[in-house]
Protein backbone atom coordinates (compact mmCIF):
# COMPACT_ATOMS: atom_id res chain seq x y z
CA UNK A 1 0.00 0.00 0.00
CA UNK A 2 1.47 3.50 -0.95
CA UNK A 3 1.62 5.79 1.98
CA UNK A 4 -0.09 9.48 1.89
CA UNK A 5 2.62 12.02 1.81
CA UNK A 6 1.55 15.50 2.37
CA UNK A 7 3.38 18.80 1.91
CA UNK A 8 3.15 22.00 0.21
CA UNK A 9 2.91 21.29 -3.69
CA UNK A 10 4.50 24.30 -5.11
CA UNK A 11 8.65 23.98 -3.25
CA UNK A 12 10.56 21.39 -1.94
CA UNK A 13 11.50 22.70 1.13
CA UNK A 14 11.15 19.94 4.19
CA UNK A 15 9.32 17.75 1.87
CA UNK A 16 12.06 17.33 -0.25
CA UNK A 17 14.33 14.79 2.62
CA UNK A 18 11.45 12.83 2.90
CA UNK A 19 10.73 12.24 -1.04
CA UNK A 20 14.67 11.76 -1.65
CA UNK A 21 14.14 8.83 0.83
CA UNK A 22 11.19 7.63 -0.17
CA UNK A 23 12.50 7.14 -4.04
CA UNK A 24 15.85 5.81 -3.45
CA UNK A 25 14.36 3.11 -1.03
CA UNK A 26 11.53 2.31 -3.39
CA UNK A 27 8.95 3.10 -1.24
CA UNK A 28 5.48 3.35 -3.10
CA UNK A 29 3.90 6.96 -1.76
CA UNK A 30 1.09 9.42 -2.91
CA UNK A 31 1.93 12.68 -3.15
CA UNK A 32 -1.26 14.15 -2.11
CA UNK A 33 -1.00 17.60 -2.27
CA UNK A 34 0.78 17.50 -6.18
CA UNK A 35 -2.30 15.96 -6.72
CA UNK A 36 -4.89 17.97 -5.01
CA UNK A 37 -3.72 20.80 -4.58
CA UNK A 38 -2.92 23.28 -1.01
CA UNK A 39 -6.72 23.12 -0.23
CA UNK A 40 -6.96 19.21 -0.01
CA UNK A 41 -3.54 19.59 2.11
CA UNK A 42 -4.81 22.25 4.47
CA UNK A 43 -7.91 20.55 4.41
CA UNK A 44 -6.14 16.92 5.60
CA UNK A 45 -4.58 18.54 8.62
CA UNK A 46 -7.46 19.40 10.40
CA UNK A 47 -7.97 15.36 10.25
CA UNK A 48 -6.39 14.12 11.90
CA UNK A 49 -7.47 14.00 15.33
CA UNK A 50 -6.15 11.80 17.33
CA UNK A 51 -2.45 12.49 16.34
CA UNK A 52 -2.58 16.05 14.68
CA UNK A 53 0.36 17.07 12.61
CA UNK A 54 1.90 20.72 13.61
CA UNK A 55 3.20 21.52 10.30
CA UNK A 56 3.68 19.24 6.93
CA UNK A 57 5.65 17.68 6.01
CA UNK A 58 3.84 14.24 6.93
CA UNK A 59 2.71 11.00 6.44
CA UNK A 60 -1.09 10.08 6.96
CA UNK A 61 -1.24 6.08 8.47
CA UNK A 62 -4.73 5.37 9.83
CA UNK A 63 -5.84 8.38 10.50
CA UNK A 64 -2.44 9.31 12.47
CA UNK A 65 -0.22 11.80 11.50
CA UNK A 66 3.47 10.70 11.52
CA UNK A 67 4.78 14.53 11.02
CA UNK A 68 8.15 16.08 11.70
CA UNK A 69 11.13 15.66 9.17
CA UNK A 70 13.17 14.26 10.74
CA UNK A 71 10.72 11.60 12.92
CA UNK A 72 9.41 10.92 10.15
CA UNK A 73 12.92 9.54 8.03
CA UNK A 74 13.34 7.40 11.48
CA UNK A 75 10.16 5.63 10.91
CA UNK A 76 10.28 5.31 7.25
CA UNK A 77 14.33 4.12 7.91
CA UNK A 78 13.01 1.68 10.44
CA UNK A 79 9.99 0.07 8.56
CA UNK A 80 11.32 0.00 5.43
CA UNK A 81 15.19 -1.28 6.48
CA UNK A 82 16.76 1.07 3.91
CA UNK A 83 20.31 1.87 4.98
CA UNK A 84 22.45 1.28 7.60
CA UNK A 85 20.93 -0.91 10.69
CA UNK A 86 21.83 -1.30 14.43
CA UNK A 87 21.63 1.13 17.19
CA UNK A 88 24.55 2.69 17.32
CA UNK A 89 24.20 4.23 13.76
CA UNK A 90 20.04 4.49 14.62
CA UNK A 91 21.00 7.31 17.50
CA UNK A 92 23.74 8.64 15.02
CA UNK A 93 21.84 9.27 12.02
CA UNK A 94 19.03 10.94 13.88
CA UNK A 95 21.50 13.17 15.42
CA UNK A 96 22.99 14.26 12.25
CA UNK A 97 19.61 14.52 10.79
CA UNK A 98 18.18 16.72 13.62
CA UNK A 99 21.59 18.96 13.10
CA UNK A 100 20.73 18.78 9.42
CA UNK A 101 17.27 20.35 10.13
CA UNK A 102 18.76 22.76 12.48
CA UNK A 103 20.86 24.42 9.61
CA UNK A 104 17.31 24.38 7.39
CA UNK A 105 15.73 26.04 9.87
CA UNK A 106 18.56 28.78 9.90
CA UNK A 107 18.85 29.06 6.27
CA UNK A 108 15.03 29.78 6.52
CA UNK A 109 15.33 32.57 8.56
CA UNK A 110 18.37 34.46 6.95
CA UNK A 111 15.31 35.50 4.80
CA UNK A 112 13.07 35.64 7.64
CA UNK A 113 14.97 36.92 10.26
CA UNK A 114 11.86 39.08 12.24
CA UNK A 115 8.93 36.42 11.62
CA UNK A 116 7.38 33.84 9.57
CA UNK A 117 4.41 35.81 8.62
CA UNK A 118 5.70 38.83 6.77
CA UNK A 119 6.89 39.43 3.17
CA UNK A 120 10.77 39.08 2.91
CA UNK A 121 10.72 43.02 1.49
CA UNK A 122 9.47 44.33 5.12
CA UNK A 123 12.25 42.51 6.68
CA UNK A 124 15.16 42.84 4.05
CA UNK A 125 17.40 45.32 6.46
CA UNK A 126 17.22 43.07 8.92
CA UNK A 127 18.24 39.96 6.43
CA UNK A 128 21.22 41.73 5.37
CA UNK A 129 21.97 41.83 8.66
CA UNK A 130 21.32 38.02 9.96
CA UNK A 131 22.86 36.88 6.36
CA UNK A 132 26.07 37.98 7.34
CA UNK A 133 26.40 35.85 10.39
CA UNK A 134 24.79 33.11 8.25
CA UNK A 135 27.46 33.51 5.87
CA UNK A 136 30.51 34.19 7.50
CA UNK A 137 29.80 31.95 11.22
CA UNK A 138 27.33 29.37 11.09
CA UNK A 139 27.73 27.68 7.02
CA UNK A 140 31.33 27.27 8.40
CA UNK A 141 30.40 25.50 11.40
CA UNK A 142 27.74 24.29 10.49
CA UNK A 143 29.63 22.36 7.13
CA UNK A 144 32.85 21.69 9.09
CA UNK A 145 30.64 19.80 11.67
CA UNK A 146 29.26 17.24 8.85
CA UNK A 147 32.93 17.34 7.78
CA UNK A 148 34.41 16.47 10.84
CA UNK A 149 31.54 13.24 10.87
CA UNK A 150 32.61 12.08 7.38
CA UNK A 151 36.11 12.76 8.16
CA UNK A 152 36.27 10.73 11.39
CA UNK A 153 34.85 7.64 10.03
CA UNK A 154 37.02 7.47 6.87
CA UNK A 155 34.20 6.20 5.03
CA UNK A 156 31.89 6.94 2.36
CA UNK A 157 29.04 7.80 4.03
CA UNK A 158 27.83 9.20 7.34
CA UNK A 159 27.07 5.73 9.04
CA UNK A 160 30.14 4.27 7.09
CA UNK A 161 29.41 1.69 3.86
CA UNK A 162 26.03 2.31 3.36
CA UNK A 163 23.94 5.20 2.42
CA UNK A 164 21.50 6.60 5.00
CA UNK A 165 18.78 9.05 4.75
CA UNK A 166 21.09 11.35 6.20
CA UNK A 167 23.13 10.70 3.27
CA UNK A 168 20.27 11.94 1.22
CA UNK A 169 19.40 14.87 3.39
CA UNK A 170 22.82 16.10 3.48
CA UNK A 171 22.77 16.39 -0.04
CA UNK A 172 19.89 18.44 -0.07
CA UNK A 173 21.23 20.59 2.28
CA UNK A 174 24.33 21.70 0.22
CA UNK A 175 22.28 21.86 -3.20
CA UNK A 176 20.28 24.04 -1.39
CA UNK A 177 23.17 26.10 0.50
CA UNK A 178 24.48 26.19 -3.32
CA UNK A 179 21.55 27.73 -4.69
CA UNK A 180 20.56 30.50 -2.25
CA UNK A 181 24.32 31.36 -1.30
CA UNK A 182 26.56 30.04 -4.99
CA UNK A 183 29.18 32.97 -4.11
CA UNK A 184 29.75 32.07 -0.57
CA UNK A 185 29.34 28.00 -1.43
CA UNK A 186 31.56 28.65 -4.20
CA UNK A 187 34.85 30.17 -2.09
CA UNK A 188 34.02 27.58 1.08
CA UNK A 189 33.61 24.68 -1.26
CA UNK A 190 37.84 23.73 -0.84
CA UNK A 191 37.83 23.42 2.90
CA UNK A 192 35.20 20.86 3.08
CA UNK A 193 36.27 18.34 0.48
CA UNK A 194 34.14 15.07 1.97
CA UNK A 195 30.71 17.34 2.14
CA UNK A 196 31.00 18.22 -1.47
CA UNK A 197 31.93 15.01 -2.74
CA UNK A 198 29.58 13.26 -0.50
CA UNK A 199 26.91 15.42 -2.80
CA UNK A 200 28.01 14.28 -5.68
CA UNK A 201 28.10 10.56 -4.78
CA UNK A 202 24.72 10.90 -3.84
CA UNK A 203 23.82 12.97 -6.96
CA UNK A 204 25.14 9.88 -8.68
CA UNK A 205 23.35 7.37 -7.43
CA UNK A 206 21.80 4.75 -9.49
CA UNK A 207 18.76 4.67 -7.31
CA UNK A 208 17.92 8.36 -7.40
CA UNK A 209 18.24 8.94 -11.29
CA UNK A 210 15.20 8.28 -12.43
CA UNK A 211 13.61 10.52 -9.42
CA UNK A 212 16.14 13.52 -10.36
CA UNK A 213 15.45 13.63 -13.76
CA UNK A 214 11.69 13.32 -13.49
CA UNK A 215 9.09 16.22 -12.65
CA UNK A 216 8.49 14.49 -9.18
CA UNK A 217 11.87 16.80 -7.93
CA UNK A 218 10.64 20.23 -7.43
CA UNK A 219 13.22 22.95 -8.57
CA UNK A 220 14.43 25.73 -5.92
CA UNK A 221 12.65 28.88 -5.79
CA UNK A 222 11.91 32.06 -4.22
CA UNK A 223 9.07 30.82 -2.43
CA UNK A 224 10.66 28.20 -0.55
CA UNK A 225 13.46 28.03 1.96
CA UNK A 226 16.51 28.20 -0.13
CA UNK A 227 16.39 31.21 -1.90
CA UNK A 228 18.63 33.15 -4.15
CA UNK A 229 18.81 36.83 -3.32
CA UNK A 230 21.79 38.10 -4.80
CA UNK A 231 21.92 41.10 -2.04
CA UNK A 232 22.37 38.37 0.85
CA UNK A 233 25.25 36.60 -1.04
CA UNK A 234 28.73 37.21 -0.94
CA UNK A 235 32.31 35.38 -1.63
CA UNK B 1 26.95 3.15 36.00
CA UNK B 2 26.15 6.44 35.62
CA UNK B 3 25.57 8.33 32.45
CA UNK B 4 28.32 11.34 31.58
CA UNK B 5 26.05 14.75 30.75
CA UNK B 6 27.35 17.36 29.12
CA UNK B 7 25.58 20.85 29.20
CA UNK B 8 26.73 24.35 30.11
CA UNK B 9 26.78 24.64 33.63
CA UNK B 10 25.22 28.25 34.16
CA UNK B 11 21.86 28.04 32.70
CA UNK B 12 18.87 25.65 32.23
CA UNK B 13 18.52 25.97 28.35
CA UNK B 14 17.97 22.87 26.48
CA UNK B 15 19.79 20.53 28.80
CA UNK B 16 16.77 21.23 31.41
CA UNK B 17 14.66 18.82 29.01
CA UNK B 18 17.57 15.72 29.58
CA UNK B 19 17.81 16.55 33.35
CA UNK B 20 13.91 16.60 33.71
CA UNK B 21 13.95 12.55 32.41
CA UNK B 22 17.15 11.88 33.94
CA UNK B 23 15.54 12.96 37.31
CA UNK B 24 12.33 11.64 37.29
CA UNK B 25 12.71 8.67 35.34
CA UNK B 26 15.59 7.95 38.11
CA UNK B 27 18.32 7.43 35.60
CA UNK B 28 22.07 7.87 37.76
CA UNK B 29 24.09 10.79 35.94
CA UNK B 30 26.92 12.84 36.45
CA UNK B 31 26.15 16.70 35.47
CA UNK B 32 29.93 16.76 33.96
CA UNK B 33 30.37 20.39 33.60
CA UNK B 34 28.75 21.66 36.64
CA UNK B 35 31.40 19.55 38.29
CA UNK B 36 34.06 20.63 36.17
CA UNK B 37 32.73 24.14 34.46
CA UNK B 38 32.34 25.11 30.63
CA UNK B 39 36.53 24.58 29.53
CA UNK B 40 35.88 20.97 30.40
CA UNK B 41 33.15 20.66 28.47
CA UNK B 42 34.68 22.55 25.73
CA UNK B 43 37.37 20.27 25.82
CA UNK B 44 35.16 16.65 26.09
CA UNK B 45 33.40 17.99 22.82
CA UNK B 46 36.93 18.00 21.10
CA UNK B 47 36.88 14.28 21.92
CA UNK B 48 34.27 12.34 20.39
CA UNK B 49 36.05 11.98 16.81
CA UNK B 50 33.66 8.42 16.08
CA UNK B 51 30.58 10.42 16.62
CA UNK B 52 31.07 14.13 17.72
CA UNK B 53 27.98 16.50 19.04
CA UNK B 54 27.15 19.48 17.38
CA UNK B 55 26.51 21.33 20.29
CA UNK B 56 25.40 20.38 23.54
CA UNK B 57 24.04 18.63 25.42
CA UNK B 58 24.86 15.31 24.86
CA UNK B 59 25.76 11.94 26.78
CA UNK B 60 28.79 10.80 26.09
CA UNK B 61 28.80 7.01 26.03
CA UNK B 62 31.98 5.09 24.87
CA UNK B 63 33.92 7.62 23.79
CA UNK B 64 30.69 8.55 21.29
CA UNK B 65 28.08 11.61 21.72
CA UNK B 66 24.51 11.67 22.00
CA UNK B 67 23.51 14.59 21.10
CA UNK B 68 20.52 17.02 20.13
CA UNK B 69 17.97 16.92 22.69
CA UNK B 70 15.20 15.29 21.29
CA UNK B 71 17.62 12.32 20.13
CA UNK B 72 18.62 11.69 23.53
CA UNK B 73 15.35 11.89 25.11
CA UNK B 74 14.56 8.91 22.69
CA UNK B 75 17.15 7.23 23.63
CA UNK B 76 16.70 7.24 27.00
CA UNK B 77 12.91 6.24 27.06
CA UNK B 78 14.23 3.14 24.83
CA UNK B 79 16.61 2.46 27.21
CA UNK B 80 15.28 2.93 30.40
CA UNK B 81 11.27 1.74 29.84
CA UNK B 82 10.57 5.37 31.65
CA UNK B 83 6.91 6.14 30.00
CA UNK B 84 4.31 5.18 27.40
CA UNK B 85 6.23 2.07 25.40
CA UNK B 86 4.82 0.92 21.94
CA UNK B 87 5.49 2.16 18.28
CA UNK B 88 2.82 4.99 18.22
CA UNK B 89 3.90 6.55 21.16
CA UNK B 90 7.06 6.42 20.07
CA UNK B 91 6.78 8.49 16.94
CA UNK B 92 3.90 10.61 18.45
CA UNK B 93 6.32 11.14 21.59
CA UNK B 94 9.02 12.15 19.14
CA UNK B 95 7.28 14.58 16.90
CA UNK B 96 5.96 16.59 20.19
CA UNK B 97 9.24 16.56 21.20
CA UNK B 98 10.47 18.07 17.98
CA UNK B 99 7.91 20.52 17.64
CA UNK B 100 8.48 21.51 21.37
CA UNK B 101 12.21 22.45 20.91
CA UNK B 102 11.00 23.78 17.20
CA UNK B 103 9.39 26.46 19.37
CA UNK B 104 12.11 26.72 22.09
CA UNK B 105 14.38 27.85 19.12
CA UNK B 106 12.13 30.32 18.50
CA UNK B 107 11.96 31.35 21.58
CA UNK B 108 15.66 32.30 21.65
CA UNK B 109 15.72 33.79 18.65
CA UNK B 110 13.44 36.75 19.77
CA UNK B 111 16.20 38.03 21.63
CA UNK B 112 18.76 37.14 18.84
CA UNK B 113 16.85 37.40 15.70
CA UNK B 114 19.87 38.35 13.88
CA UNK B 115 22.81 36.35 15.04
CA UNK B 116 23.54 34.11 18.06
CA UNK B 117 26.87 35.71 18.20
CA UNK B 118 25.47 38.87 18.60
CA UNK B 119 24.52 40.37 22.47
CA UNK B 120 20.97 41.49 22.54
CA UNK B 121 21.35 44.56 23.03
CA UNK B 122 23.07 44.70 19.65
CA UNK B 123 20.01 43.34 17.97
CA UNK B 124 17.08 45.27 19.97
CA UNK B 125 15.39 46.92 17.42
CA UNK B 126 14.72 43.89 15.26
CA UNK B 127 14.08 41.44 18.92
CA UNK B 128 11.43 43.97 19.06
CA UNK B 129 9.87 43.08 15.71
CA UNK B 130 9.94 39.83 16.09
CA UNK B 131 8.60 39.55 19.90
CA UNK B 132 5.87 41.07 18.53
CA UNK B 133 4.85 37.75 15.94
CA UNK B 134 5.92 35.60 18.62
CA UNK B 135 3.59 36.77 21.12
CA UNK B 136 0.89 37.47 19.00
CA UNK B 137 0.87 34.62 16.20
CA UNK B 138 3.65 32.04 17.17
CA UNK B 139 2.83 31.38 20.82
CA UNK B 140 -0.95 31.01 20.04
CA UNK B 141 -0.22 28.64 17.46
CA UNK B 142 1.72 26.82 19.27
CA UNK B 143 -0.04 26.16 22.40
CA UNK B 144 -3.32 25.86 20.63
CA UNK B 145 -1.24 22.57 18.77
CA UNK B 146 -0.49 20.80 22.54
CA UNK B 147 -3.78 21.95 23.44
CA UNK B 148 -5.56 19.88 20.72
CA UNK B 149 -2.96 17.20 21.13
CA UNK B 150 -4.14 16.69 24.79
CA UNK B 151 -7.49 17.23 24.28
CA UNK B 152 -7.75 14.90 21.23
CA UNK B 153 -6.56 11.88 23.84
CA UNK B 154 -9.05 13.32 26.36
CA UNK B 155 -6.44 11.87 29.25
CA UNK B 156 -3.94 13.58 31.65
CA UNK B 157 -1.13 12.97 29.47
CA UNK B 158 0.33 13.45 26.00
CA UNK B 159 0.12 9.67 24.95
CA UNK B 160 -2.69 9.14 27.65
CA UNK B 161 -2.28 7.58 30.39
CA UNK B 162 0.84 7.46 31.74
CA UNK B 163 3.42 10.53 31.75
CA UNK B 164 6.34 10.54 28.90
CA UNK B 165 9.62 12.93 28.22
CA UNK B 166 7.44 14.80 26.16
CA UNK B 167 5.35 15.78 28.74
CA UNK B 168 8.12 16.50 31.17
CA UNK B 169 9.59 18.72 28.09
CA UNK B 170 5.66 20.73 27.81
CA UNK B 171 6.14 21.87 31.64
CA UNK B 172 9.74 23.16 30.99
CA UNK B 173 8.67 24.96 27.98
CA UNK B 174 5.27 26.17 29.99
CA UNK B 175 7.89 27.23 32.75
CA UNK B 176 9.86 29.29 30.21
CA UNK B 177 7.72 31.23 28.46
CA UNK B 178 5.61 31.99 31.71
CA UNK B 179 9.08 33.40 33.26
CA UNK B 180 10.23 35.30 29.47
CA UNK B 181 6.52 36.59 28.83
CA UNK B 182 4.33 36.83 32.20
CA UNK B 183 2.27 39.59 30.45
CA UNK B 184 1.66 37.61 27.28
CA UNK B 185 1.10 33.63 29.62
CA UNK B 186 -1.22 35.45 31.35
CA UNK B 187 -3.16 36.62 28.97
CA UNK B 188 -3.28 33.35 27.05
CA UNK B 189 -3.76 31.37 30.23
CA UNK B 190 -7.31 30.60 29.96
CA UNK B 191 -7.27 30.06 26.21
CA UNK B 192 -5.01 26.78 26.70
CA UNK B 193 -6.56 25.31 30.41
CA UNK B 194 -5.15 21.61 29.05
CA UNK B 195 -1.72 22.84 28.31
CA UNK B 196 -1.67 25.17 32.09
CA UNK B 197 -3.15 21.64 33.80
CA UNK B 198 -0.31 19.69 32.28
CA UNK B 199 2.31 21.69 34.06
CA UNK B 200 0.50 21.88 37.23
CA UNK B 201 0.52 18.28 37.22
CA UNK B 202 4.41 17.65 35.73
CA UNK B 203 5.37 20.44 38.79
CA UNK B 204 3.44 17.89 41.46
CA UNK B 205 4.77 14.36 39.93
CA UNK B 206 6.35 12.62 43.15
CA UNK B 207 8.86 11.88 41.19
CA UNK B 208 10.21 15.31 40.82
CA UNK B 209 9.37 16.83 44.30
CA UNK B 210 13.33 15.97 45.00
CA UNK B 211 15.00 17.46 42.14
CA UNK B 212 12.85 20.87 41.72
CA UNK B 213 13.40 21.79 44.96
CA UNK B 214 17.60 20.97 45.01
CA UNK B 215 19.96 23.36 43.42
CA UNK B 216 20.64 20.77 40.86
CA UNK B 217 17.43 22.57 39.40
CA UNK B 218 19.16 25.36 37.41
CA UNK B 219 16.83 29.28 37.78
CA UNK B 220 15.92 30.89 34.45
CA UNK B 221 18.33 33.79 33.58
CA UNK B 222 18.94 36.51 31.01
CA UNK B 223 22.06 34.25 30.08
CA UNK B 224 19.84 31.55 28.52
CA UNK B 225 17.21 30.25 26.12
CA UNK B 226 14.22 31.92 27.81
CA UNK B 227 15.39 35.05 28.94
CA UNK B 228 12.61 38.12 30.73
CA UNK B 229 13.15 41.13 28.49
CA UNK B 230 10.35 43.91 29.90
CA UNK B 231 10.34 45.51 26.39
CA UNK B 232 9.89 42.04 24.94
CA UNK B 233 6.44 41.21 26.90
CA UNK B 234 3.02 42.75 26.15
CA UNK B 235 -0.74 41.15 27.32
Amino acid sequence: MAYDFWYWPEIPGRGEFVRLTLEACGIAYRDRAREGGADALIADMADHGEAPAFAPPYLAIDGVAIAQTANILLYLSERHECGPSGMKSRYWLAQLQLTIMDMVAEAHDVHHPVGVDLYYEDQKAEALRRADGFRNARIPKFLGYFERALAAESRPWLAGGRWSYADLSLFQLVAGLRYAFPLRMATLAEQFPAVMALHDRVAALPELQDYLASDRRLPFSEDGIFRHYPELDAP
